[in-house]
């Protein structure tokens, strides 16, 4: 199945795309594609139902992020042996781990947002999973089984916050809007073969990036297991697993994104992000709507 | 007002304590103490309410994180210069922040269990402050804002994870159970002065961590607004500021938590909490308190 949520941000709706590539709106079946709708139980549940005979979103809708509701956002450092290089330094030995703050996961299309401060702001396509069954101390051999499926993330860093202002990568990685994630979500028995997905991102029309997943370190199952013996992955947390070579911090002199700049990535078979960049603006009144809804109403 | 969550784990219910220290049921008033609650117009909705209106909970009942639904979790590291010094690290020039799982959130008397691999649990008294309105980009003048209420945390922590398995502390912050909150949520009008509260540490009766907020480095409006120029903070996202001297890995030798040790942490103000360190066991089955529930009932 291809997942997907489309509509207003705060307020998608879950649906799915039939057989024509439509989106299908599975409202009357599941309340989000987020969370415990991504267990096995969950997914099956979604199966049974005929995406033609479930009505249709309206055609141009908003896509948002293909899974809600996002906890646990964690990153995969320098999993490529060719991206280490380019950025001069060693393949490590264990899978680097960081945290991309869950409120900067955004539609495949929105735009991306400068932070006020930035100065250096870098693009990464990249492969993520999502969770469907808890995992806990996972064997390698296992690990699939506890994904509901995987999607393009671009892994929108900003440089100079990750590394010039001391210690730990998240403050460059969290910042709003720089989780774009989907279109789809895609379930394992459509995605292919996870070692071997073409890869590319273009910056204003040039290609940057020409990968494929076959060139990771550390590969899905892997990780999955390795991220396991630290923490529980619950359904609906992402991991987005690291990019191939061509970051803007690589080319000789550097190139960064600046407002008007657009970006798109591709991975084959789980289709495409356009995302144009933004300057800053204030986003700080109002709830948002990444705010954690209780289903209180407060009253006046 | 001091609220505080109570019942089973993943069902707990909203409650605040009455003049007498006893705790009363806020279930018909708010769902939770979480996400949009949290904000200046919840407290203020709770605050109409006469707690002695309200019914008392059960004695003896279990005491949960004093928040819920946690999405954003960070730490900050070396966050007092006595502390700084006894790791050997220098003072840095800029907060250094990380984060801990959201999931790794458990009751204040909860037991904390040791990692499947675990070789050095520490322990970590701190100051915990739990976000009520949205803030991005805010001035430290206007920062305890958005700041709900504070808390105790136990920042415990698996050295081996955290600094010997390759790049990020998040490896070793966020294991299952290291992230106690409680008892209590105490709102910024009555928790006295963030920068003159004791804090102490005991491990089985042994007086461990004796310090003050009073030798932090960077203070909580400092903090608020620092992260909040690299990301958003929500509603219910929480930032434990960091430790005073005494933790584990710096003693000589190095001290660390096995098995049956008790582990009892006070901030004046603030409460106390009582962990009990127990081995790991297999909690991979079931969907667990921490899955973002989105109220679906799958049909059988």
């Amino acid at each position: 199945m291809k997942l997907v949520r489309f509509g207003e941000a705060g307020a998608e709706r879950p649906g799915v795309l039939d057989v024509e590539g439509a989106i299908r709106d599975l409202s009357g079946v599941v309340p989000d594609i987020a969370g415990d709708v991504l267990t096995k139980e969950g997914l099956e549940h979604i199966r049974r139902h005929d995406p033609a005979s479930l009505p249709k979103a309206p055609e141009g809708v908003r896509i948002g992020a293909c899974v809600g509701g996002v906890r646990n956002f964690i990153g995969v450092g320098l999993n490529f042996a060719d991206h280490a290089a380019e950025t001069g330094l060693r393949v490590p030995r264990e899978p680097i781990l960081f945290n991309k703050a869950p409120n900067c996961v955004v539609g495949p299309n929105d735009n991306v947002m400068l932070p006020k401060a930035a100065q250096k702001v870098d693009w990464e396509v990249e492969l993520a999973f999502v969770i469907g069954d808890r995992a806990s101390n996972v064997d390698e051999a296992d690990a699939l089984s506890h994904v509901a499926g995987v999607c393009i993330c671009n892994d929108v860093t900003e440089r100079h916050f990750q590394t010039e202002r001391s210690g730990q990568w998240t403050k460059g990685k969290g910042c709003p809007t720089f989780g774009p994630l989907g279109p789809w979500l895609v379930t394992l028995d459509e995605a292919g073969d996870l070692d071997d997905l073409a890869m590319t991102l273009d910056v204003n029309g040039r290609r940057m990036q020409d990968g494929s997943t076959a060139t990771m370190i550390f590969r899905v199952p892997y990780l999955l297991s390795y991220i396991s013996t630290f923490m529980t992955l619950d359904p609906g947390d992402v991991v987005t697993t690291g990019t191939p070579p061509g970051v803007g911090m690589a080319m000789d002199p550097p190139v960064f994104l600046g407002a008007g700049d657009t970006v798109r990535l591709a991975i084959s078979g789980l289709g495409e992000q356009t995302q144009t960049i933004v300057p800053w603006r204030d986003t700080s009144s109002g709830h948002g709507s990444s705010t954690y809804k209780t289903g209180f109403d407060i009253p006046r």
